[in-house]
């Protein structure tokens, strides 16, 4: 079988970025159809995109014609998979366009996480939530979900530690100001400055991660039911979001248990040797004073920015506390929607 | 009655120039002898000082020569009262020695604070014990210490709420470079990066915490007996630490009704309107993302940084969320030491 | 008298800010009208404007409703005067309109700086070129600009040298995020970051020097005639423009004595005693590595930010070299202009 | 033959951690010994080390015992090569005790820069400087340096000019804090800021300069006759130094050939296809904001950092105008040495 052919829908942004890099030499998946907002329709993909993910865009993407992000358009070409880097706002419609044309869609925006049919999913995490694609009403085509940047890390730090008994989670961030997008900060706000506030993130992090560390009952996600607390803030960091994280836990577990256990965790993308899958998906620090964003995103070659790293685990009573690192535009958008294709792909579900 | 003589203890860092700043000009106290380690002794102030605080170093104290840290050196000075800006390190014998000597020692190093004799006041907030000094075995003087920088900050935020029960106190930071000192935090590690660990500082916020908001019971400290779990953090910010605090509380209170009485929040300092004494300890920000480091350490004309900083309260089931920010150096430091001395001078501790 | 009212154009920008915030309680200017962009028209001032220039929007302007900038609706209003803080692009009609209509116009908007008949006017160096006012069709009204701000603190470097015979000048900058505006810089591109270009300030910086360096002659400027080479570059700054300079000069003078000529430097805006004038126009520092933004925009009390500073200063063969801070938002911008309205009031232009 | 073995002398700074990194896996070179200060004496190197440069420490050196800096206990080690990233300091009488001992020296210290018969070696730019060591009194050993890590930048942009009669340089820095060492530049010092003075850095630029493109006549090195301007400005970046460089010229030389020459320069490293080598030593950019320290220091796979990168090339009148982006610590420290190293022992120099 040749590569699907693959359309990134917003693909000039950060995340849309990423996509292309990533999607570089995959080996099931080939970027063909890119596009972008009204003004940069037409021109090459060089020349509408300010590059600055890494060091040069890639050649097979260079010289195509950037689309608007109309499904009309879209529809036109030889598309086979479709990978969504959109603002919310103007997801909702065209995603659930494309799939209704038999598309399936793996999308980055918020725009459908939380309908009832569609899986935030996270294939270490919540394999099973795959599931609820059978109950869409998108005819062949359909839309799988990745989560927000900052749950994407949280329910690393969480899932392995839910067989204890999880009673309630308080989560503080230090967020990087790619989150936001290419202008989402001006400078003059962030240089030598935090801004404890960030919109909606706090509410996509309660609601998102109880989703996906909730149960797949009768084809549908029974949220878990533990608190989660949630505040977040942006620090002048350029890439990765730091969480430090407090869980109740009903059940002593000792620390260097669950440091194992972390250590160990492993999930089907490692199983089914994913491409995009990182060996360990979870790797523990053990220095004081770790991990940090700008030292711990890539710990060694091969490092792509998809293991979430966790540092000074420590327990305070019944609680447990970790600082937990994740790189948010990898594991946290770009990357986490390329490994549910993998997976998706890889159990069938394209048939 | 004439002004006191001052002497400043390890007067070239950052907190014993805010000493030397806050204290021109004071209607009590005029800094007359200044200390600083061995290489500095018998410089001129300005030429043993990287003053790096604020525009100019006061004409007053410019040409003092510095002594090293040295009690006997200092006894021979003309002395009443002590500000000491040592590290603990170097702290513990010399307050000791020059208390033993009959001088008012008023300490923002951490060496005494947990002695149990040896009150951490922040007259706001526990007035009464002050009465621990009169317990203390130092014949005339006296060891009066004020909290760790964060911790300064946290009991503004908790106090007013101590009286519907508070169970549990769990506090996320993030603390400007200021807080390590003159050479504490080398760029190289700072630059775009957050580093999740300091030394020893989420111990000093439990411990200190407790102990500030216990009850004096003859003649000492019963600490409070809620849990507090720390998490702090260094960011890349010059001034001002931020906290992130989550507090659950036994009764309900309506937020607008918390707002009010933080709002209304007043102690001694100023109904006896102290000289360093702000007219509100708290101020609540009502924007959404507030409150920020760079922007709101110093509100308006005469807000010294003896204001703490309240924003983003919120509930969320039992537990109320809020962000307060401290001015680290000042509130949190040498105007923290300045206002105790004030009080106890008004107290009539003095005689 | 009572106070000229005042009309401050583009009024919720930095620089509106800044023009907002000087004017309050000036002697001669009261700001009545405020004007913004369509959509923030009707608003109260306070919920149209992010504030960020300082502590808190002065009473007087808080709720003042915001106008379009469009000069019927302000020639409704009673205004004697007018600030531009406008980009270039809206500026030119708008502020031609208002002269028109018999208006004082102090623009620091470029649109107009380079017509012949306008002057570039820094009370200071160039208060003569007040003269071309005489020359421009505007009616009972006229245009006054101030220059890029960039060249409003190099032509302070150069003016007290040009005796001495300038051949060259090569300037290289260091210029705050400030001076884009409030969202000019996104974070993602300056944080760890520096960008050597800032589009067209090159060019001006050259034009405008030598304009305003340039000599008056039968009612028209001749530029000076020495060389200009300009590289400008973004840094990581929030406020303050920093020069390198080197100037290439034909009679050889002895640093020690150019230092005198500068710390002395005076013009008339200080034997005018205008209210915003500094009473020393430049300041040089002695120690080894100043002037920098972050410690030295200020010098002490009452420097506002008026006040140019100059370090560094040494001898290379026949070129001096020298590094030179400017308050890029006050002198180079919106205290200009309103030292400019000063000036100009007291030099009876306004009859 | 099998590899030389090479000790890395002040092994645990970012410049000795580089020369760890780079010599991972090298065809030539293995280090088997490391030095550093009498404080990690006897411990294992990862223990005294704080890793910073990459993400982790090459396996072959992990486990090294680090020795003092001492050249007994280094000539009691079987060492073939030496490679220096000590402190001038401290450099001076080691390096000479151990070339005496019949060791080749390869340093990025300053301390024997200036030495008469010390080369400051860039086998791109003056190969034939090599043949100074033939005049070295060290016996069988010699020592040979690589220049001051922004003039190693600043050559590359001048080198391809000389020809066409340089008459004066004006360069201006912004100098990354890498450059200052591990603990070089306190965090208060530079966050949000820039210091416009290096410690006798300007005094390196122009005499290293001039040494490096001067004639080698008779055995000795002529200085290349013009002027040099250097001022050197710190900014918060944390690798890479960027140059603004002003070259007036005698020939009138267009710019699209000076890109030409600059594009195609190529030198001896490049025809003996050394391992450190790049392919090409110079790369043009040809956006309008560039090179920039974040986004350029390496351009693609297998750009380690010793292509040195240039941008804005224009003409103001007989001056020529660029921006140059060098690697500090790479081509500017422990990848110069190393490539000197290659160098030397391509050219036979070890027999």
């Amino acid at each position: 079988m040749g590569k699907l052919q693959a359309c990134v829908l917003g693909s000039t942004g950060i995340v849309g970025q990423h996509f292309i890099r990533i999607l570089e030499n995959h080996p099931n998946f080939e970027v063909t159809t890119v596009t972008a907002s009204q003004r940069s329709q037409g021109k090459e993909y060089r020349d509408a995109t300010d590059w600055i993910v890494s060091s040069m865009i890639p050649e097979s993407v260079k010289h195509l014609e950037v689309l608007t992000t109309d499904s009309d358009a879209i529809l036109k070409q030889d598309v086979d998979i479709v990978f969504s880097a959109l603002p919310s706002s103007t997801a909702f419609d065209i995603e659930a366009r494309l799939a209704m044309a038999g598309l399936p869609i793996f999308s980055n925006a918020g725009a459908h996480r939380m309908d009832d049919d569609v899986p935030i999913l996270i294939p270490e995490i919540n394999p099973d939530h795959l599931e609820l694609v059978r109950g869409q009403n998108y005819g062949d085509g359909f839309i799988i979900t990745n989560s927000n940047c900052s749950t994407s890390g949280l329910v690393f730090g969480l899932k392995p530690l839910q067989k204890y008994g999880i009673k309630a989670v308080t989560v503080t961030t230090y967020q990087a100001v790619s989150g936001a997008g290419r202008k989402g900060i001006s400078s003059i706000d962030i240089l030598g400055n935090v801004i404890p506030f960030i919109p909606n993130e706090e509410e996509k992090m309660v609601s998102e991660t109880k989703e996906i560390l909730g149960d797949l009952c009768d084809g549908k996600v029974i949220p878990a039911d533990f608190d989660v607390n949630a505040s977040c803030v942006r620090v002048p960091v350029q890439d990765g979001h730091l969480e430090s994280i407090v869980i109740d836990v009903e059940e002593q577990v000792e620390v260097e248990q669950i440091i194992d256990m972390l250590n160990n965790f492993s999930g089907e993308p490692q199983s089914l040797r994913l491409p995009t899958a990182p060996i360990h998906p979870i790797v523990v620090l053990n220095e004081s004073n770790r991990p940090q964003p700008m030292r711990d995103l890539s710990l060694k070659e091969g490092d792509l920015g998809m293991t979430v790293k966790i540092g000074r685990l420590r327990r305070n009573g019944s609680r447990l506390n970790m600082f937990l690192l994740v790189h948010n535009t990898i594991r946290g958008a770009a990357g986490a929607s390329v490994l549910n294709a993998e997976f998706a792909l890889a159990k069938g579900v394209f048939e």
